[in-house]
């Protein structure tokens, strides 16, 4: 439970714009990663932090991409290099946020949350990456070493695709478009086990599926409530008129928002699917209550009767035909008999059986 | 569940623009349909690839149809000759996509779901459309042969009605418009099929029917989620103001709209039916629970009292009045005779018989 | 249940603007009424199909009632005469419209429901009513011959009101005002429905009272679906700006506007009405379950432990004490009568009797 | 009931504009109250019908209460005397209206609803109140004597304030206040009877209780459904550019929105409240039956243990063990009461009791 | 309870601007405190009321804080001091105000609600808080001593950070900011104390639970309804174009509305987990129930036979087989524990045990 309690802030009092970092503690160092290319070269660097960012007028895209944000003087300093308003800085280290775009005319600043599926836990991590924009370069920062970029570095390296031709805006909205990308892995794992669970509760539902659904429900419960403002985000990437973003990206980032809308979808879908074995599940067990029922009052509606027969013939009254024919007893039980059976007969009749 | 769960991507890290085909795995060969018209001639080939598209400029309608798209180098080559962006072409092959429409000035995309009912499975198949329209040519991709176009395909042939005499964008029209005429041939069968589990569950309820009463709520969620954007491409249709639709053709498309909004109202309106017989389902089923605790109930308050009574006679004691008397047993089986009718007698009062 | 699932089309690949009658099937010959007024004068025919428009340019306003739309030779000439759009005639025919207005410049299209309450069936009709309005006529297109019109007929026969002095767009606002108010007579006895269902649901709730909820919530469900269109509808009437209509006319329309507004008010009211009679029904139906519950639990608890002391002194030993003394059974009796008044006292002091 | 069903109209027919009083039959003549005043003096008289509103051009400001609006002989003669269009005389004479607000130009029509609270009854009553303010004055129709505007006369009476010194439209602002105004004395007594309630079924709930929490929900709902076209009659005030409202009386009327918000707001908070009484009161009850059933539970499986060991030494067996020992009795016993100490032990550990 | 009920007014009939204190009843002197700051120096006095907004010229921000609403005659001096609208004043002193923004030309005023949280007695009290700005001076009204003002008084004397930099608007948009940090503050307190609560009631649910549940719900429902409001004071101030603000207060103040968003989604989470906090409650309720019942159905189903065929037995024929051999007692004894194992082994198959 503890992941959806911790989206509180511990900062109140203090100055806005100050750094302080809200969040998992964290001991590593910060690594940067410095890509330099333009169509014909390609250059990939850990920079120190005093040249991160070169301020030489070469042409070409510089993409900086920081993992760690827990060190202020680290963040500062970047910041002070590609100029970044402090509350952005503040945004980047408080990385229990909200995703959100804001639009600093000389910069673009988006703020995501990342989700990596872990197989063999079962747990969807999740991490936030905000972007930073500018005309020329790119910088990323992340909480932790470990993302889902990989094949951008690699089509990078191999000139493969649009992405060495194109500006910065490009490698902007890829970063993003993989970030999307990488919900739909996530979904994918997410309805093999919503699949998985349905097939079990149809079978024989169990306490521990309950608390599965549960599990389940607040995972896509958290999903949705980071893919939402994502849609948002993209939205106003679409439709607002950043001057920072070339007007040939615009149909990507179109396709881009049109995923968004589709991971909506399914994550609502999901939703009513787990609602509708949550149903299955609770009528599964009222079924299974309802025939508890029946079996007692089956067999306290056959042996009551019956035992108040044998009762009566139990009575010690001096004077009661039958006691002493020699048929008595038989005939008893065979009345017995016939009560058990007419009850049986009836409660057939009436589908109780 | 299957079909609910698949609408994911695997296609995360691709570049955007690649073509990948998402989808059932298909293997047949992809076929090409060609009419050319116009209001005194038509003419229906199956053309090779090569020369899908004549270059010529004659005057008239050309319509291709595409069937299967699994094949990216055939969805690539006519992409080519038809100047389709990338991104739509990813969006033709990826068959898992929310119907849309998008307006690239000199073409015009649509990408819809084709839901055919198939009587014998009761089941509802559903497949993937995309239409793209430029001022001289329609093109259609689908997934698989066997369409709701064929009655196009007559009033072509016959040079019934109006589409002969009509442009490229009729066609559009008219082939969006047979997709959503076929939702109600759909809708119809489902109504049946509603009404027939209405009948059984009010008659006698059984556990299938809870199963069939699921089953058809699911097709209608999914129905509602292809209606609903479906209804989104036809308002922007009508009130887009793209060049490609000559203004004869709108009040069609309006019409068109109206036929979508009706068939959200209809699908609406059979999920409240399906929820009322949901709640027939659920309160005959506790009724008879309610019965047969009833029926647990006046057995038991009738017979623990005789009972009782039985082993009072039953007791060992030395003394006890009535035993040696004559009529001591007839006397007692009176009184319980009693206590049994009195028993039923305020049952009945309380009306719980 | 029929009713409501009726709404679907019957003509799927129809050529757009086919004329195919889709309702009920009928045989009755199309009757047509001709009034032809001013402020002077009144005239009231029944014309031949060859001359119902009369093409004369003699002032005042014409109205063309026509009762019957399944015959498509009629419509079609009368849509002739009139200068119809094929589309609207389409609508005309397929009975099952969802109530709209289009505006085609020269003319205007309203399609509503008209419902009538059958009093000695508890009944509701309903049936569409299409009216089409020029400059200087108006035609109205039923179903079925009886209708709502008669007081406005009444009105220009004998010249009341402003109707006769004003055009035909008064009279067109005039047939739907009718349309509107008769939503209140029905609505009223459905209120009065309503409460009679409440009533009795209060003093003894039965199974055919859930039957009757759950008609009179289908009813409603169906009313909205009918009032809901039809306040857009009138809606659009208001604000958009049809050179048809008269200023003078305006406010008219958004009295009746109001007055749908109003009717949606009363249906929201009835079916939350509705909803608390189910709840008390609900209630009232586990009260009663409760009690059956305590019963079995008192009876059964008193009578186990009493059936138990007897059940003790009817074991065989042969050393038991008591059982020769003389008050042994009456000691024993005794000992029952205040275990089962005990028992009493709990009950009534837990409030459980 | 009765009170939320009647909001239907019994004139379905009429000629729109007809007067014809729907409501309460009631037989009173109808009572005229005049007040002139400006800064300097005030004048209060009850005038003759025949001139109610006296045509002369002398400065101040006129307020003619009118209360009864049955005898549409004296609403038509006001309206002629004050140019109100016949539409807003049929509105006035239908005390049934929706709360809503009219814009002719040279005059403003506002109807609302009055809330009285009846202490003593613990009842809310409500009338309608008809607004019409002209550039000199304001003409306030009632259904019954007896209203919330006395302080206001007061206020005109003492020139307390600033109503003496503004204008007709400062006086129609200040009715309407008071109107919104005594929603809050209404809404204080209805907390308290919640508080009372909620207090009531926390102690310990009865089915009177719940009668009573139906009761206050439908009080509720009724005044949401007054209050919200309440809202809308003052948002369209303050945003609606009528040159009848002097800017100086925008920022009341600014006020007098902020109060309708408030009370919306805390209408929601009792529903709120009072489905969680509702929760509260059900939950309660079902635990008290789990109690029962827990009851019924602990004392079946602790006696029937016992009597059927007492049934075992009941058989009548030639050759039973320890029949004729001197202790078998008292062993039985002694076993018995183990057996019953153990059930009480286990339901004890399982927390049963 | 009576926190959420008392938001109502006891003015109705007042004049609109009379100053009446509503909230609880305070004695306490009114307290003022004034700080005078710029770049280079601070000041901090406790004025006389006479002297409260110094009329000099001097450059700096003025900061006024009014502890204590409740006497009119300083709340009227201070509004007339700082030329404060009436309707203003008036809502300074009706302490129960949902929060609001009002542009004033020359005045800002905008009413939030402090929360703040008592660790010891597990409450949120809250206060309104009333701001003023004007282009030099900023008043805060509150109703009691204490505040979340601190860390802003500490950076003013200390001056650190922008504060003594900037104007009014960013003292102003600090106060407004404290404020709504200070609800991350108390959501940290509640998303602890639902935790706890969910730890517990998964671990052993209980009623006592079920009220803090319930009281939870309370509390963040009166959270929302303070936030919500509070949300749209922040996204008028960051849209509306008042002049009071300099355009480099505006990201700021986007800040602080991000942070109201933030806030709204964590407090629906809150809300979305103590809901499911609620389900597992009563799930594990009717749990319980079930194995209640099960207790009850295999007592009954096992006991029920055993103690009929002891019955049998117990019947006083004279002509009984068995009865008088040696084995018979013990044969029965054997039938009796294959009954009894049969009854075991069946409900084990069927997993009830």
């Amino acid at each position: 439970m503890a992941r959806f309690v911790r989206q509180t802030r511990r900062t109140a009092g203090q100055d806005p714009g100050a750094l302080v970092h809200v969040g998992d503690v964290r001991q590593e160092a910060t690594c940067l990663t410095l890509f330099r290319y333009d169509a014909a070269s390609v250059d990939e660097t850990h920079p120190d932090l005093a040249c991160a960012l070169p301020r030489d007028t070469a042409p070409g895209v510089l993409w900086l991409n920081v993992d760690g944000v827990h060190d202020a003087a680290v963040v500062e300093q970047i910041g002070r290099m590609g100029d970044i308003h402090p509350l952005l800085l503040e945004d980047i280290m408080h990385t229990l946020q909200r995703p959100k775009l804001e639009d600093y005319d000389s910069l673009l600043f988006a703020s995501l949350r990342m989700l990596q599926y872990h197989e063999e836990r079962r747990e969807i991590e999740d991490e936030q990456v905000s972007l930073v924009l500018s005309p020329s370069w790119v910088i990323s920062f992340q909480e932790n070493p470990g993302d889902v970029f990989d094949p951008i570095r690699e089509r990078i390296r191999d000139g493969r695709g649009r992405i060495r031709r194109a500006g910065a805006d490009f490698l902007f909205y890829s970063l993003i478009d993989s970030i999307v990308d990488n919900y739909f892995v996530v979904l994918e794992h997410v309805g093999d086990w919503v699949e998985e669970v349905y097939e079990r509760v149809t079978r024989s539902p169990s306490q521990s599926d309950l608390d599965e659904i549960r599990l389940l429900q607040r995972e896509l419960l958290y999903m949705r409530k980071s893919i939402w403002p994502l849609r948002e985000v993209l939205s106003r990437l679409q439709h607002g008129d950043s001057r920072l973003l070339a007007p040939e990206t615009l149909p990507y980032v179109r396709d881009a928002y049109d995923h968004t809308v589709q991971i909506i979808d399914t994550v609502e879908t999901f939703r009513e699917m787990l609602s509708s074995v949550m149903d299955v599940y609770l009528s599964s067990l009222s079924n299974r209550m309802n025939q508890v029922m029946k079996m007692l009052t089956i067999i306290t509606t056959i042996f009551m009767p019956l035992s108040f027969v044998a009762g009566l013939y139990g009575m010690n009254f001096a004077w009661m035909p039958g006691l002493r024919s020699r048929v008595g007893y038989f005939a008893v039980l065979g009345v017995m008999a016939l009560m058990a059976l007419g009850m049986l007969y009836y409660f057939r009749r009436r589908r109780w059986l």
